[in-house]
């Protein structure tokens, strides 16, 4: 059986649940690779996947004997095998957060179930820590990123506007990937103060700053990345910020380890914003995998201890409202003695 | 107050509900025109829309005095304020299709609510029938639409890639609209045979046959317009599949009216099709609002009685596997007698 599967069927054993119905698409992607509408069952004896005749030449062709997963086109599933599926389960569980409880009632009443117990995200908590193959997937997004920050770079000139180049950058991700992993931030000049900007009319003028915030998808993994840089000449008051946010990224980078308390590693950067009279206004860093955003995120609101292969942001900013802003962003891997960029490009000064 | 609010508190009284959570985004811009991150509250007296920092500048800046809706930053709301929103209420209504089952157990908790009760879809059976001003919207969206089409046969040539053609529908719906309702199918030659094509790198040759399936959004409301044309000339095969459909797209037409069956009008297209040995694979049509698929679902499975000022579409195809396919379908209005058509381009056959 994968690994996955077999993980989870052991989970699923230490917490007392002789079935699972999964119904998260991004859990069904992460466990057997599949993205399709359909539901995920595992039974005492047998892993189930139940789609439709949309899809099911595409899941034949994906699956591998090695999953070990019985494909089943709903209009051949009888009402009777609905109610075996979990015959004997004294514990189901399923995913509360993304259940309706509509259908967390129409759950009950189809598969026949007498005890539907949530599962307080078991897959999430487990596609925190990547393996191989996904820091593989990972690697090669954030590698496509890299080039594409040159590239753009190398493109951007006054007079284009922001849509203009964001738009450059999805042209560059379709070529190569699957695409964009979230719309691409392009700020320029006082744009750069709102952490969310949406690329505008802007024209990017001479002695502009500008900040983008971009990331691709591969195989489904995504990458994630910001620099902020200058047009001809960098102002003093940007430079002492750009100064700071970079020393606190820098420093950031240097204390992610395996078993580093993420709210401590804000409260330092927060510490130090502070005594420089500027404050952390989002968080310090998310997990990046299947999805943009994910477990473990990185504030001071929560405390996670950072473990192995956690693939996660790091990526400080300042923003002066009105004037101007900084954020420099990396996707690092967590290693048992410390960290590796996954996106590598140049973190000092950068003037086009 | 505004009047879709006071519909849906004269609602709650004959429902015995004192209190409701709206939380569906789709059904707050319906409600109040707000679209945001928020929940908005029904309690015995007050309307309360509750969101955050991010948003409070333009939610003030939108409601008006009318709408007599209350503004809270989520972080002003005291756990002593949620617990007495609800106070005395006997029976709250929550939205049980959008509320996950963790949801729901934090909203009992949050609010101190006795009663939580399922409101069966009340917004969206409301949403159903469209009011002059959403029918102006609409109107608006489907007028765009088809100057976008007659746009683009003037654009096609030969040569270009499917994916091309999209692309020029998207730029000509974002300069004049919120952009895309969907995804554009944009489907050549045997890619028409699959009713959801996604637009690819094949060429458009000469006696191709195109299907473009298209729709945006103004202010919020969809339009949806299919056409099927050819390049050059018409085979024989496709003009009787063609005039097939043709026919019973008309007919539908002509049978769409208040009081009418949409069961029985899907069955009738259905049994022309197979009197001629083709199929109906597909819904006969779907109601466009907020959604670019909302209900009425006008298929066979379910029978809807059509109503003045419904919004739907009126959407027959055939689709011979490997070799073509035909889709004609129009957004039209519902009236007492009869319906208008919201998309008016051309049905007869188009040669480019």
């Amino acid at each position: 059986m994968n690994e996955k599967l077999q993980w989870l069927r052991n989970k699923m054993l230490s917490l007392n649940m002789q079935g699972l119905i999964i119904s998260n698409p991004i859990n069904i992607k992460y466990l057997i690779g599949i993205e399709a509408e359909g539901i995920l069952l595992l039974t005492r004896k047998e892993n189930i996947y139940i789609t439709d005749g949309r899809y099911i030449e595409y899941v034949h062709s994906t699956l591998t004997l090695y999953d070990e997963v019985i494909v089943y086109d709903v209009k051949d599933v009888s009402i009777d095998d609905n109610e075996n599926f979990f015959l004997f389960c004294e514990n189901v569980g399923f995913e509360e957060y993304d259940v309706s409880y509509a259908k967390y009632k129409e759950l009950i009443r189809k598969y026949k179930i007498n005890n539907l117990v949530e599962t307080e995200h078991i897959i999430e908590k487990q596609r925190i820590i990547k393996d191989e193959n996904e820091i593989k997937k990972l690697q090669k997004a954030c590698k496509i990123t890299d080039d594409c920050f040159e590239y753009i770079l190398s493109y951007i000139k006054p007079g284009m506007t922001e849509k203009q180049v964001a738009k450059e950058i999805e042209e560059y991700y379709r070529e190569r990937t699957e695409g964009l992993a979230f719309d691409t931030i392009v700020a320029s000049g006082e744009n750069t103060s709102k952490p969310h900007a949406v690329p505008g009319e802007r024209k990017i003028q001479k002695n502009d700053i500008i900040t983008i915030d971009m990331g691709c998808r591969v195989e489904g993994y995504c990458s994630d990345m910001t620099r902020t840089f200058f047009v001809g000449n960098i102002p003093e008051e940007a430079k002492k910020v750009y100064d700071l946010v970079l020393k606190n990224q820098i420093q950031t980078q240097e204390e992610f380890k395996d078993g580093a308390s993420t709210r401590q590693l804000t409260k330092m950067v927060e510490n130090d914003f502070k005594l420089n009279g500027y404050s952390l206004i989002h968080s310090l860093g998310h997990g990046v995998g299947l999805e943009i955003h994910e477990p473990p995120f990185i504030n001071y609101k929560t405390d996670f201890t950072l473990k192995e292969n956690m693939v996660i942001t790091n990526e400080p900013g300042i923003y002066i409202p009105g004037k101007f802003g900084v954020r420099i962003e990396d996707t690092v891997q967590i290693t048992k003695f410390g960290c590796m960029n996954l996106t590598k490009s140049e973190k000092n000064y950068i003037i086009i």
